[in-house]
């Protein structure tokens, strides 16, 4: 059922091989996708001819058995050629793991069997924060989603989706196939970066849900999460911060290979190339190794969230906060840095850089738009509340 | 000829009022103008209709008779707009003051006169650095103009062109009809950012020039430039400070602004208001007090060009260095600054504000792509080398 | 009884210069001196002998009328030379014009001739936060002062104190001479920076306070304090942003002038003299910049303050705010600037600048050292709900 | 002759215990110590006796097989409790590998036992910047070294010293036991930081030595080092970029303890403890990250060097270029975040921190001392022309 060690490690290789690949494919017509500003349905299946979608199922259902740590520096290597790409592959992959924490054994069973056979591609619609703008009700034998969403990441493109909703005043967890009756996009997408992520809105009216499409034993019973089950909200953050670091890493090459190629030396550096400029040198030493550091911090958050995973329900609170704070610490540090280094790159390739036909600026439009997703402010401050005070990230959909 | 003190206020501060309400006017479609990237037509009409063009001319000619730094605070208000209208009138507000400094007394006069009576619009086609591209060579009784450019700001749409050329190995300076036979734009202007400053690459094939057109009583005969005309680079760079305070300025308002109507509190600050959130404040608090200091340090820098062009001809070297580092010193600080404020509004404002019609991004975008036209680093450098070693700047187009 | 505006303009430039004297004075032993951590008497009697002490003080007193404003730029100079003795000099003019917000017009007036023609130096016991530590009550026709506090500078060596305390749930300003009975300094200053301030502890033990010792004139009735008789902190407050500012000033002088003559070029930097090297003076042109802008947003603030004292009584509250808010933005800046700029210097200087003989670290102990006296980041706040909600800081003995 | 793996590990957790328990030890005393500034005799014996010197020597001869990467974390480790002494271990273990890239196999093997089974303390004297202070020349049937250096760590202190001195004009290395006649120490190591470094300077005034003490087959015949060789100046870089990351993570440990136990509420924070406070959080959170960045890069260049090392003399220029610059991105990245660090932890602990005799501010002038060791700008230049260029560091003995 399982790869042997040495084929898995081959496999895991072969798919980094691939998730390159598709980013170099993907940044030649970065620029010019962004522009267009079309829903990413191309892309999506680029990424599913490779077998980049179900590589966390089982071997022997089609998938490469990867956890969720590897998964994620796929996630990695794909914003190394489009933020908005890796942010669809990295919300999926977070996704397709909610089965496993707040499904039954045969629920997570058949997705997986279903991921990987069919090698879904999954949207999202989560809760918005202060409380879900998505009810689920009864409905006959059955149950019923109303309600909308903004930022519904995939949602319109999804095989399958995942819905968080309010039961009461409870969140529950469901799994339905995309496109089902009752359910629609509204507006359109268009924002000033991570522009291919059709994270437009969602309505549903009166969506048909099954028993079976509710995620738990007894999902709408009495009951409280587990620490377990609350690592749901770092596998997202732990996607933000691999894509940060990902379309850093790439920021950082294209303009260290532009520079190679087309920048001119200043008229008083005193030099013959650009690549000589001693403060194009000094900025981009700086770069390079705050990025260093970044991705760092970034395998360091994996590791920690695929311990407390590995670790599985019997996972303690206090294992659970160690988990998220590692993710949050590297959400703090990479915000800042790859941000900082969006910006900067220009400086190191000067003014002829800024011509819209490259389409550099993406870099910092992408990273400025999902940075604020959730204020970094309050993810120092859980990092801080833990290393001072030893008071655990409250879980939420954001922490 | 000259109005009295009292009546000189009025019609400066009035100019300043008049300055404002295009401003505005400006802001308000400045999204939408922004992704249009049309030639900016419109936009110069605009000011040359409420008088905004010949503000220097006396006001017997129709003028207003400002100086230079009252200029720059012009192009700074313009800026709260829209970046791009600023940077055309800045530039604009320079180039008109190239004939006062390399032109005979007759030639200033001449010009004063037809840009005060005429509202005379100016592009600019300055050498690009490292030697000009366009060439001065004798033809026939006259001249003529041959080579190309990029980054021509304004030059396609310039009723009035100043053009610098090289004339053996020397540096002339050119007044010309815009327009010309042989003057041709090529290529458009599709930058990430000023994209309404028409700022794309000329052409000049055989375009005639006649002796009177060429400034200084025998431009081509031997000659250095003094102190005093050296002073025509510090004005672009004050336009440059001026525009970039401005832009900041805008951005914080109309961030301030949307905010208060449209900022939603965080799920765990605690606080009702965005407005009451401890983490927006302290940004806000930071970034207004960061963007006063720029402007201070802006209006020091025309006090102290300004100062040294009423000086007149017999500025001394080092008077000369004393103003262009003030300014230099003003376009180190207020590049960090004012980029960096531009990046973290989004902080302030939140995930909404990403939304492309409010068109925010642009704010980081317009200044991202002007404060690499010269690396800042070297205007560091130049700072340090009057306040270490009292090595003035050696004077180029660039300082 | 006032100068003319001549005399006065040369008495201004006059004791501007004696404070440029003085300061070259102490910088010359500041480093030594900090070592010794002695009481500064014999820097007090210096700022004495020079007349810096009475400088607000009317010339018919022994003063040269110099409004606070005036006498703030004092303060800058004397911490170009010693930051120590500036905060005493500081604290010391915004302690004498307590008098004049608080007093009657003849306490006011009778205080002002001691100081001009005494040349009393002041020293302080303010309040400490939430509630004095302090309690003025009724002790037979008179009262009494009891209760410690810490951090009172200048308080043991002062001729004459101003001593805030509670009455009841109301603070009193009273002004007492130094060493009466029941007063006694308790504990040795001895802190990290700023240890020339004489900043230790002190103890009121039924200390008498004469009713005529009381400010105001009915100080223990029943009244609120007017905007004007708050402009009592931002007194405090200007008085810090210009002894950070004239720190920084000092600094980067005197880093300057040892690297030209002692600064070493690096092996590798390609260059015979290290005033050549690109990243020092990349550096220096920064931090030259900085400091600047710090400097501008200084005076400002001190304008601002002025113009509300000049406004006197009549002074609205809004009035009020804005002149305080000028003054902490100038904090929330003159703190980020001044405290970087004395780290960085070193990487102008190099490794040799570190040796103890020169204190140079005396720079960034003093600013670190007195920068959290209040927090910064409640400034930025207190600019930011001005800037953002228009809600006014509350007065306090902090804002 | 080598330990079972399992006896390796836990015989590498004692001395990570042992290290943690000194640290401890020291940090108790550092500010007293720091203020006293005496050589630290009795530091060093105190590492001494807890075998912390003969790490890296084998079991065999006393030591714990340790590799250099393992022995760069004890020197972390100490430096949470005294930078100084870190410095003194990280260059003690620097030092006694010399041997190892220069020595022959008999030299190294004869030194290994002595530093094993003597537990020798090593001091090292490398050559200045520019050429060395240092000559070797022949003299009888030996050879004498004259001259003299500034900063020598430990070297009035070593059992045994290093010396690297000039021999016409190659650098050769010489290993000599401490004291020899001729050998002195000049002038007393008074700096503001890493003040118990022993880093005084030296003389040499005609010091006997031996061909044996020279190392290598024929040292001063002809040869060029080999990559291998030259990997001498990454040991020393990577204990720095340790002790500075050492260093930041005890300080903040120590300002988060003492916050806990001695902060208090700022009045206008709404908040009951300090620990509370939404802007202590905010910048402990950032701190925390940052350090933890920090970390982990030191890691990567610890264990980057020390694969170079175990790949042994066949290293290919292009792996030390690898190995080299590693450390450097480390360098350049910790130096900015712990100096950093160093200082902002005041605005977490508030101004009563600043006392004395707590001596926080050690930490800021240790790391501003050290990270003026050799400028980081170079560093960054080195990181980028690797980068960039693919331009490897030219060996010296700084890079």
């Amino acid at each position: 059922m399982t790869a042997t060690p040495n084929a898995a490690r081959d496999r895991y290789a072969e798919l980094l091989d691939a998730a390159d690949e598709v980013a170099l494919k993907l940044r030649a017509t970065a620029a010019e996708r962004d522009r267009a500003n079309q829903s990413p349905r191309a892309e999506v299946e680029l990424l599913r001819e490779r077998d980049l979608l179900q590589v966390q199922e089982p071997v022997s259902y089609g998938g490469a058995g990867l956890n969720y740590a590897q998964a994620c520096q796929l996630t990695r290597r794909i914003a190394r050629g489009d933020t908005s790409i890796a942010h669809l592959l990295g919300y999926h992959y977070a996704q397709t793991r909610i089965d496993r924490l707040f499904g039954t054994p045969e629920q997570a069973e058949a997705q997986s069997r279903a991921n990987g056979t069919r090698r879904l591609f999954w949207g999202g619609v989560q809760n918005p924060r202060g409380g879900s703008g998505i009810e689920l009700t009864r409905d006959g034998d059955g149950f019923r989603l109303d309600g909308h969403r903004t930022f519904a990441s995939g949602a319109s493109l999804g095989d399958q989706l995942s819905v968080i909703a309010s039961y009461g005043d409870k969140l529950v967890f469901t799994s339905i196939p995309g496109g089902r009756e009752g359910f629609r996009s509204v507006g359109k997408w268009d924002n000033m970066g991570q522009r291919l992520t059709d994270s437009g809105g969602v309505e549903f009216t009166g969506v048909r849900v099954d028993r079976s499409e509710i995620l738990g034993p007894d999902p709408v019973g009495e009951y409280e999460f587990t620490p377990y089950q609350t690592l749901v909200t770092p596998h997202w953050q732990l996607a933000f911060v691999n894509f940060y670091v990902g379309t850093a890493e790439g920021a950082i090459a294209e303009a260290l290979s532009w520079t190679r190629s087309n920048a001119t030396p200043w008229e008083t550096s005193g030099v013959d190339r650009a690549t000589d400029d001693p403060y194009i040198l000094e900025r981009t030493g700086e770069i390079v190794s705050d990025i260093r550091a970044a991705a760092l911090l970034a395998d360091r958050a994996g590791d920690a969230l695929q311990a407390a995973l590995d670790t599985g329900p019997s996972l303690t609170a206090e294992q659970r906060a160690d988990a998220a704070v590692a993710i949050y610490e590297a959400k703090v540090f990479t915000t800042k840095v790859c941000l900082d280094a969006a910006s900067r790159l220009f400086e190191i390739q000067g003014a002829r850089a800024t011509t819209a036909a490259y389409g550099f600026d993406r870099h910092w439009r992408n990273l400025r738009t999902h940075t604020v997703h959730d204020p970094v402010a309050y993810k120092a401050r859980e990092v801080a509340d833990w290393a001072l005070n030893r008071r655990a990230p409250e879980f939420s959909l954001y922490r």
